[in-house]
C-alpha cells in the first residue's frame, strides 16, 4: 500500500462504480497491482449495497472497505460514477475537503458544469466528454498523421468508418464528427473541407479536400472507429475500438492519477483538465 | 510435361497475357508448377515481340515457344487476354479447331456476346464479368451465410463495405450491388430489402430489412469488398481484396483447367459457363 | 404467441439462462419478435430468485412466468444452461415428458455424455463443444473455400490468426486447431500438412503444404478468429468474433428452432445432434 | 512551374526511377500537381532508352526531358534511384555542384555508406533504410501510443504482426523487429522486455513485460505491419501496409522537398538525415 494512491469512488455501487473499485483492486490484471488503493466506496444511504464490503459488491475479493455513505477522511483523490442528483454534494465535498476530483458521471445540466468550472478555482478537476483513453488519444495520433502526410507528393485521401449497434439512431458518431473536425483542422487546406457521408451514383473522382464519413450499423458492437490514410502505394489505419465499459473505468482511474502525479512526478494545481491533458497531449501540435 | 494441360494464350504479348504466361510456367509459385504447359504464344502479326521467346517476354525463362501470330497444332485450350478487335478471329478459330476457350477479353459488343452465345453450342467457353475466383466463390460464401443466418434469433445486421482508388467515379462498386444483389435474394425477406447508401442523421433504428453499402474512396487501392453480418455476441466478416492483376490471370487459368477436367475428372460439354460453373457452384443453393 | 415455439429454459436464473430468457422475448431486437414464447424458467429450489417473473430477472420485461422450481407442462423444447449436477434431472425430465432439449451446459463428465446419446435414442437432442453459430458456420465456409482453391495455379496459402484475452493459458485455442484440422482435411494433400506455430529466424520460403497458426494474446478479447487464404493477386479473408456471451444464447435458440422446424418445416426425430446439423451443414460436401 | 522545385532523378529509366518521375509529373494524383518540375533524367549512357523523353519512358507524358547521360545545370535536388555500381558518381557530382541530395540506392557498401557521411558534412543528404513515409510515420506513432498507455491501470498488451509474400525467407521482417525495439524502449519498463515469436502449448498467462511477434506468410503480400495495444475494454491498432513501389517514389520526393523547405520554408544544412527528420520527428519524445 505504499507509494499506492488512496482513492474514493462516489457511486461505488453503480454498475460503472463497481468496475472501478475492481481495476483499482488490480482485478483482470496479470500482477494484481493498479497503483491505487481504494479507502473509500461511497453511495447513497438508500442503497441495499450499504454496509456490504465494495470489493465483493464489485465482483473481486474482500477489500475492508464497506459501501458506504460517509465520506472517508484520507482519500487523496475521487472518482465520481454517479448519477447528476448526486453530483453536486460530491463536488462540494471535494471543494470543501481540497480533494482532486474525476468527474465521469454523464447527463450534467449546464449549471452543473458552471460550477464545476467554479470548482476548478480551487482544486483540480478532470472532466471530458468521453474518458476513453484510446479515443483521445487516437484523436490525437489522427491529428499527427494528418499534419506529416498533408503535402505528400500523389496526396492523402483520409476517410472515417465508424461502427455502432443498430439502435444508435444518428449518424455518424459524435466521436466520429469529432474526429473530422480535429483531421480538417490538421489539413490546413487552402480550401474549406468538404465532409462526405457516404457515395452513390456518379461521384467524379474524389477530391483531395475531402473526408469520407461511413457510419456502419451492426449488431451489438459497442463502437468502433477508423481512420484510413490512404496514399499511393501504401497506407495507414488507425482503428480504435471499445470492447465494454472498462475502457471508462480506465480511463477515469488514468485520470486520477495524473491529478496525483502530473506529467513529471508532481501533483497537478487547480484547473479544469481533459483527457487530452491526462495523456500530456493538450496542445494539438504537442 | 505429362499431365499438364497444353494451353495457347492468345494476346500473350499484352500486359495480361504475358501474366498468363507466367503464372503457366509456376512463376511465383514455390513448386514451380502449374498443372500447364505453355504451347502457343499468339499475338497480333505487327506486334513488336513477335518471335521472341514468350516466357523471355513474361519475364520468367525460356520457354521455346516464341510469339508468333500463328496459331499452334497441339493446344488442347485457349485463354483469350486480347482486345475486342482481335476476338472474332479468336472464336472462330477455336470453332474451327473444337478447341475450349476462356475468354478473359473486356469491353465486348453486344454482338459479340451473341456470336459467343452461338460458338458455345460447339464448344465449351467460359466468360464471367470478373474473372477473379475470390470474387466470385466470396460472392457464393456471403449467400450462404446469409441463407444460414437470416432466422437467428436476434436478427443479423448485413453492410457492404467497398474500398477502390481516388479516380473511380461511380459508387458503390458494380461488384457491391452484385453481392448486395445475391445477399438480398437470400435473405428472402417478407419485405422487398431496402439498400442504403451511407448514412448521416437522425437515421432512427437500422431496419432488420436493410442491407448498408459504404463507398471508400482511397489511394490506389486496387479494389476490396468486405462483408460485415453483424448479431447479438458475434459477428462474421467476409472480405475479399485485390492487390493486383494477377488475380485474373489465375482465374483464367482455373477456368482453363476446369474446362479440362470438369468437377470429376472430365472435360466438360459444349456450352457457355461462368465463374460459378468453374467454382462448381453454380447453383446458389449449391 | 400464434406460431411461435414454446420454450421452457433450465437454468433460467442463471447468467446465461437470463440472456436466453432476454433473447426469445424479443431483447435488442428492433422489432421485439424471435418466434418464441417463454412458457417455463426453472431453476434450484433455493436459488433466491425463484417466485420473481423471469423476465424482470433477465432485465427485460414481465412475462407473467415465474422462475419455478417445476416443469411446465406446456413446454415444446427445453435449452439447459445449468450446471452439470442440474443436469441428469434435466436429461431424465425431457425423455420422460418427451420434449426436445438443446443442451448448452459446460463441463458434463463422460458418463453424462453418454447418458445423452442413451437418451437421443428417444428424444432429439442438439449437442456441441461451441453453441457458436457464427464459429460452426465459419469452419464450414473455411472447408468449402479451401476445396475451391486449393488447386488454383499460384496456389494458396491458408493461416489461422487468433486472439483472446491475456488470461488465456494454452495457445492456440481449440477452435484454431479445429479450424486446422478442418481446412487440412479439405486440402487433400498428397504430403502430410504441416502446422506451423509462429515463425522466427531463416524459415526458408513458405512450403504449400502448410498451415500458419498465430496466437495474438491481448487486453479482454473474448475470442476471435481470422483464416486467411492468400493467392497471387488477391486474398479472402474469413473473420469471426465474439463480442460477448449473447452469441451463445443465440445459438442455443437456433438449435431448438431447428429441433421444431427441422430444415423443411417439420420436427426432428429422436438423435445426436451438433451445430452443424442446425446449420444444415452435417456434411462438409454440403 | 514557378514555385515548385527542379528535381534531377539519377536512375531515371530504371523501375524505381519511372515512378519518381511518374510522381513528381503529379501522376495519379487529381489535381495534377506534386510541387516539383523534373528538369534531369540521368541514366547509364548505354541505357537502351537515352534520348527518349523521360515522361513518355514513365507513361505519363512528354516532359520535354530526355533521359541522358549528362547531368543538368540547372536542378535543385537530386533524387538518386540507381545502382550501387552509379552511386559514386551520384555523390561526387552532387557535392560538387552542391546540391541537395536524397539517396534511395539499396544495397549501399559500407565503404560507401562513410562516402557518404563524408559528403554530408558538404551538402544535406537523406538517407535511410526504409523511404517509407507510412513506416517511418507509424514507427513514431506506435513509440507515441506506447508511452501514452504504458502506466493505464489494467495495463497493456502489445502485440506486432507482419504480413509478406510466401517467398520471403526470414522471420520477422527487419521493419517488424525494428517497431519492436522502439516500443521496447518506449515501455520504459523496469525489467528486460521478453520478445515472443509465436505461442504454442501450455504459454500460462501473458506476462505484462513481452512483446508478441506474428510473422504471416501469404501469396504475394508486398509488406503489411500491424501493432496491436489491447487494454480492457479497449484496443487501438495501428496498421501500415504497402501495396506497391510507389510508397518509396513518394517517400523520396518528400525526403527531396524537405531538403528544399525543412519544416519552417528554408532549406536545410549540410548533414546526414533520415526519414523521422524528413517527418519534422528526429526526437523520439516530439
Amino acid at each position: 500500500m505504499n507509494n499506492t494512491i488512496k482513492l474514493a469512488v462516489h457511486g461505488a455501487a453503480g454498475r460503472m462504480g463497481q468496475r472501478v473499485v475492481a481495476l483499482a483492486s488490480g482485478a483482470d490484471t496479470v500482477d494484481d497491482t493498479s497503483g491505487f488503493t481504494v479507502v473509500g466506496a461511497i453511495d447513497h444511504s438508500s442503497h441495499p449495497k450499504i454496509g456490504q464490503d465494495a470489493g465483493v459488491v464489485a465482483g473481486v475479493r474482500s477489500l475492508d472497505v464497506p459501501v458506504s455513505a460517509d465520506w472517508p477522511e484520507k482519500a487523496e483523490v475521487v472518482i465520481d460514477f454517479s448519477l447528476p442528483e448526486a453530483f453536486d454534494a460530491c463536488v462540494a465535498r471535494c471543494v470543501s475537503a481540497a480533494c482532486p476530483l474525476v468527474v465521469a458521471t454523464t447527463g450534467l445540466s449546464d449549471q452543473q458544469k458552471e460550477s464545476l468550472a467554479e470548482a476548478a478555482q480551487t482544486i483540480p478537476i478532470v472532466w471530458a466528454p468521453s474518458m476513453s483513453l484510446a479515443v483521445n488519444l487516437s484523436m490525437r495520433m489522427a491529428q499527427q498523421i494528418t499534419k506529416a502526410l498533408r503535402d505528400v507528393a500523389g496526396g492523402v485521401d483520409i476517410e472515417i468508418l465508424e461502427r455502432h449497434h443498430r439502435f444508435k439512431a444518428d449518424a455518424p458518431s459524435g466521436t466520429a464528427l469529432k474526429f473530422g473536425e480535429l483531421i480538417a483542422d490538421a489539413m490546413n487546406a487552402d480550401d474549406p473541407v468538404k465532409h462526405v457521408h457516404g457515395r452513390e451514383g456518379h461521384t467524379g473522382q474524389r477530391s483531395r479536400n475531402e473526408i469520407g464519413y461511413h457510419a456502419i450499423r451492426v449488431g451489438d458492437n459497442p463502437g468502433e472507429h477508423t481512420i484510413v490514410f490512404g496514399m499511393l502505394g501504401e497506407k495507414i489505419e488507425l482503428n480504435v475500438a471499445a470492447s465494454n465499459r472498462d475502457c471508462y473505468a480506465s480511463g477515469a482511474l488514468a485520470a486520477a492519477k495524473w491529478l496525483m502525479r502530473g506529467n513529471d512526478g508532481g501533483p497537478m494545481p487547480a484547473g479544469l483538465y481533459n483527457m487530452f491533458d491526462v495523456l500530456g497531449m493538450a496542445d494539438a501540435d504537442a
